[in-house]
């Protein structure tokens, strides 16, 4: 079973790495495309076979062979897909493309997306703050795909991509923060014009807007065009240097000025997730955030930070099914799973 | 100490009566004023004597002597005089006054107020539903009270009262019931004019309207000229008994029907209450009434009924200062004690 496979492995959220108590991820996407093909949107079937033929020879002969897995999405259940697009390996696209591929490494590492917008996106993610670390094992992977695939390449404008935001280096780079101070000091508004001056885009994650759920926020280059791959990766990590130390030091701020506001909030989130019989996936994440924020600033205390993190990724509809081996099928059942499966994990956590 | 002589006694709320999941408690009061005196509001510090001094020989010469205690309120604290009114012994308005006396007997089975509105209000408040039972003993006091003092009454109108509302039998007939199911059916409206035309008022306990917190109800007689005790007890009766069988069979189809939201809001204010780190008197009172209604319908193991209806009157702040023997000065660490005391009493409990 694919679900099992995937989701035995520790997700990219559940290990530690660098300021990973406020950067959650750190993601690396860079667009490849056959010279002289269509871009997917506009591919005819006969020429789909080029671009699945050259993936079949990475796979095979590359040096990672042996150690990746190349899945067509339309051979998939419906829940399958979703359980994979919950786990950020697919996006919401590929979940009804007929066309899709996802070639997966071991250890989830890194993947590629076959005919998502462009004919390949090899994506790694790493936990916390590694857009370095991240790049180098893309730049390694992109250089060994070169060697199956002919990349439409100019000389003017770089890489060419399915959409001019990603011509260039074709690199996009994104990093998923958990903000809560920003959030509860209402200070996430100014950050967003000092961070666009500076190339970077501040999103919440629901919709195109600050919206968000959770306090979770994304940032991404605004660009690609006209600057090198290490200049991207510069702006972005300096971009999520100055959230973190904004962030932690609010913290501080916050605790000293508001600790009961904070305490309460922390721990009504608790109780609520520890009784509740029922509840949505925005609402959970909500509480869960404010959980984790709680469990940062040592409020609570016998819970680990990967586990609540797991539980953000847990929470979700196909994980919830795999993990009662129970098919969903009406909302209300799923609330009431969620609730179930929320209030197990944290069982005895917070006693006074 | 008086604070600890009366809460060391059992709370009418705390001993449970017949109806006892519904009814809270009944109460009788009785209106009565020494012939040709006027009434408290236009009494001379002179005439103030005659009704001290009859209510002096009542508790050294009835045969209720040696087990009651009078006691005048302009020598207690103001602390002491609201954790008095808190435990619904003395009214609002008693609390400033400065003729005001309280007669108090052992186990809290009658009080008399002496200087509230009349010269003296015989009061009995009896757990359940036991309105019947509470008139009986009320009028055994008044008949004794009746030796010491001579009553104005008028052959017309029967005895006279300070508010034209008390003419007649003096009777003024009240019952606390919490009616959570009718409140969660919206259904508590409907009843008003039912009761209304019956002679009985409906209201909420907040204000002179149906506002009310934790969906506790107080029904009381409309008037007490042109009918007997004997009326009023039974309209009081029959009316608290509609109530008892509407809310019963409500409960029923609302567990059917609406289960997991039941549950669902019953946990979700237990959590709160276990966790929350400040809470309002108001909140405080939601959330209970929430978990009083998961007790009844068995939701909730290992927690008794009068358990919380204690909870509900301790929650109040002259009932926090004693507990914790700390003097409260603000609202604010005033919410955080009753947080603590609340937790504390629900410790482990509602686990899954």
């Amino acid at each position: 079973m694919l679900i099992d496979e995937v989701s035995q492995k520790p997700g990219f959220w559940s290990s530690s790495g660098p300021k990973s108590d406020i950067v959650l991820s750190s993601r690396i996407r860079l667009a490849r495309n056959i010279h002289s093909l269509p871009f997917p949107a506009v591919l005819e079937e006969n020429e789909s076979y080029i671009i699945r033929h050259s993936i079949e020879r990475f796979a095979s002969e590359s040096r990672y062979s042996g150690n990746v897995r190349l899945i067509d999405l339309k051979r998939l259940e419906d829940h399958e897909k979703r359980f994979l697009r919950e786990r950020n390996i697919i996006t919401h696209e590929m979940e009804t493309s007929p066309k899709s591929l996802v070639l997966l490494s071991s250890g989830e590492d890194f993947t590629i997306l076959v005919n998502e917008q462009d004919h390949y996106r090899i994506q790694v993610i790493k936990p916390g703050l590694q857009i370095e670390e991240a790049y180098r094992l893309a730049d390694t992977v992109d250089d060994e795909l070169n060697r199956f695939v002919f990349y439409a390449y100019s000389e003017d404008y770089g890489y060419l991509t399915a959409s001019p935001a990603n011509l260039g280096t074709g690199l996009r780079c994104s990093m998923l923060l958990h903000l809560p101070a920003l959030a509860f000091k209402n200070r996430i508004g100014e950050m967003v014009p000092y961070l666009k001056e500076r190339g970077v885009d501040l999103r919440g994650t629901v919709g195109e807007n600050r919206k968000t759920i959770g306090s979770i926020f994304q940032i991404s280059n605004r660009t690609s065009l006209g600057l090198s791959e290490v200049d991207i990766i510069e702006i972005m990590d300096s971009a999520a240097n100055v959230l973190v130390s904004t962030e932690d030091s609010l913290r501080d701020e916050t605790v000293l000025t508001s600790r009961v506001k904070l305490e309460d909030r922390v721990f009504r989130s608790l109780g609520i997730l520890r009784y509740a019989r029922t509840v949505s996936y925005g609402e959970a994440m909500e509480h869960l955030s404010n959980v984790r924020f709680g469990v940062i600033l040592a409020f609570i205390k016998g819970l680990e930070i990967h586990v609540i993190n797991d539980m953000m990724v847990n929470i979700q509809r196909s994980h919830l099914q795999n993990y009662f081996g129970e098919t969903i099928v009406s909302n209300g059942q799923c609330d009431r799973l969620r609730a179930e499966y929320i209030s197990a994990m944290l069982r005895n956590i917070g006693e006074r």
